[in-house]
């Protein structure tokens, strides 16, 4: 990353690795700024970071090279991917040791330097409120416009050596001036390297919420069985008819568009609701193959084997003639590049492709993602936030089954009614 | 289009229009220089585009302002979504005449300007040498280097006019500079544009071959079943026995990559190909859903009316509980940008999938994709070239049964043997 303090560098390295790491690709990234805080401790007044400081400039120096070695070391490791090196790197001499650095690895490290530039005070500003004011450097301090002002001296430091990058020809590098409305790409190439610019076009940070909800109860929901393409059971159309209001009472006048997938049970479920409607082949429900139409006890008495091996790895598990939660994430990723381009969206969807979504916005691991509580008629609100997003959950007092099969050998026994289950960084 | 003559402007507009148009996305190109040509015929000396020629510089604006007034006119109708204004459009006046013309229309159009920069001066004359001493522009020309002289005055005559796109922050432009080594991009927002961009990223243009073959004869072929996960028949173990020479005398030395998707028939089809191999799931058959396992025979006994309806619209057919060729060109995006991007790869694969992607580098209409022959036993061999493919096939001599289901009226009867089957923009 490349880019003066308070420019979004943290949001974008978090949400590069979120992305990765959810397609199954290993992602990390090394903050110099934790690096400082635990060799140097948080509460450092401005004038550590001020150029003139020798004391200071060495400090960071070597902490910027400890975390540059830690991720060299990371990515020398057989399975590593992408990592990374979220500090200012904001002077033409630090990009150069960094190229020179990693070239110097046992392995071939391709450098892409991601430089964000904002020229809008009052976005700087926001990001200052919304991030920096409760980061650790601040947490002794109790007057937020003291913490502001002593940030903004920070950020002046900076700017006296600021280099932007600029006739550095061989560098791989993307600049996003004011929140990608211009971009200038130089030498991109290869799979990641695009992907990565492809994905950065599309994020924004306009505020906006995402929602979502399991079709109804479906008739294949009361029987046990999996697949299909039922219709809603009464309970389940019970549940389609109170969704317009819940979904009124949190969205207020807003504009939304829904997505179903190309199955009865979603599109019956959406028929009430009031918004323009998108259908996608690709949120239709995990393909169980030759399962499909099967009980879990049929499944199990069937095809023992195949019944044991998924729930030893349920995430890369392929059905026979079906597919593994892991082909669902692929199949998804227009969906989610599409969700990150979008205002305000209710996907009504189906339990083991809901998981895959939520697991992205929630940066679970692809280990926990085919086990995510998502039960039956409950509405649950996504509203991003810088480095994460909120989560609420909305239970409709309709009855409906209960379709979570626990991690075996979890103690996580059936749902209660009522009760919302917690996700991991949930905010309520 | 932004760009002096001979930088790949028409190139770009061809592969963009193509790339819309496979998905269903409503795409024409509308060329100023189709307009001259029809207008003040084709064999004009370079004198025609000197802009110190008033005859000359009206005819040019005549046309330019024709084939603006008919793209605009295209633009207008209900299904229209892509309309490429392919010209030199090289100076900011016209540029503002585009944006000003284009905001009169009575639809909503949204403008962005695809600039083509080149200082290569090699790639400049190899464009020249490929593409404009065969236009019609020199076809009573028979001296290529006449021709070629007189091609590179014309140039000249545009580079005293030409304005590169700068300080017109208001305009959406990506500027490719060096065929994409260096990338600007400004305002680009929206779905269709950010595929777009996405799309310019990915192109390259250095020469390579792509392969393709449908696995060797199945168990299900045999028994006329369709989908499945049959292994080879005994003659299909020997097509796949027979492949690597084959491919080893039309690629030579070369190095390449071999795709098959994730059943067991394309997978036993590589066996003996001694190239890396990757394993796509978005390269497996089109999923018949309920129809799986069955014969066209059983199909029309026990779903008659889906029978029908496929035979009438069999593009946009969606199998109960399966998929359309259309579902199948969506999830083969993805493939389709890898294989912009890739060079030389080997695709094993299926019926449906394969008519899908060669109907991409074909550039056939969704109607025929779905009859497209692809016999089994025979590789197809695609070079890219300036504005489009050319195609080799080479049959091997063991026999297969045809899977091949003619267009219902029309007379095309069972593949002979041994005969190769012409495609529209075939070499041979």
């Amino acid at each position: 990353m490349v880019g003066l303090p308070a420019r979004g560098k943290t949001y974008l390295a978090q949400k590069i690795c979120r992305y990765f790491k959810w397609q199954g690709v290993s992602a990390r990234v090394f903050n110099v700024g934790d690096y400082r805080r635990q060799n140097y401790g948080a509460a450092q007044p401005h004038s550590f970071f001020d150029p003139t400081n020798p004391e200071g400039q060495r400090q960071r120096n070597d902490v910027a090279k400890l975390a540059l070695e830690d991720l060299i070391q990371w990515l020398e490791k057989p399975d590593s991917s992408v990592a990374v090196y979220d500090a200012t790197n904001s002077t033409r001499d630090r990009r150069e040791w960094i190229v020179q650095r990693c070239s110097q690895s046992t392995v071939p490290i391709e450098t892409i330097f991601i430089e964000s530039i904002c020229e809008d005070a009052s976005i700087i500003l926001e990001n200052i409120k919304a991030v920096k004011l409760s980061s650790p450097d601040y947490a002794n301090e109790q007057d937020p416009d003291r913490a502001a002002r002593d940030f903004q001296k920070r950020i002046h430091h900076y700017e006296v050596q600021y280099e932007t990058i600029s006739d550095e020809d061989d560098l791989t590098y993307v600049k996003l001036i004011n929140v990608g409305s211009l971009v200038v790409l130089n030498h991109i190439q290869g799979y990641l390297q695009s992907r990565v610019v492809y994905y950065l076009m599309n994020v924004h940070i306009t505020p906006r919420c995402i929602f979502f909800s399991r079709h109804g109860e479906s008739m294949y929901n009361v029987s046990g069985k999996i697949g299909g393409d039922a219709v809603l059971s009464p309970r389940g159309e019970e549940y389609s008819s109170a969704l317009p209001k819940l979904v009124r009472d949190n969205l207020k006048d807003q504009p939304m568009t829904v997505w179903t997938s190309t199955l009865r049970r979603t599109i019956q479920t959406a028929q009430e609701l009031n918004y323009p409607k998108l259908q996608w082949k690709a949120l239709d429900e995990l393909d169980a193959g030759l399962c499909d139409g099967m009980t879990y006890e049929e499944i199990e008495k069937k095809y023992p084997e195949d019944y044991a091996n998924r729930d030893k790895d349920k995430f890369t598990y392929r059905y026979r003639g079906g597919e593994s939660y892991h082909d669902v994430v692929l199949r998804l990723e227009p969906i989610i590049m599409e969700l990150e381009r979008q205002s305000n969206i209710l996907i009504i969807g189906h339990q083991a492709v809901l998981r895959c979504i939520l697991g992205y916005f929630m940066n679970l691991s692809i280990q926990d993602i085919p086990y995510l509580r998502i039960p039956l008629h409950t509405l649950i609100k996504l509203t991003p936030r810088a480095y994460g997003c909120d989560e609420e959950r909305f239970r409709v007092k309709i009855d409906a089954v209960d379709t979570h099969r626990p991690k075996p050998g979890a103690t996580d026994g059936p749902e209660k009614d009522g009760e919302v289950p917690v996700l991991p960084s949930m905010a309520e």
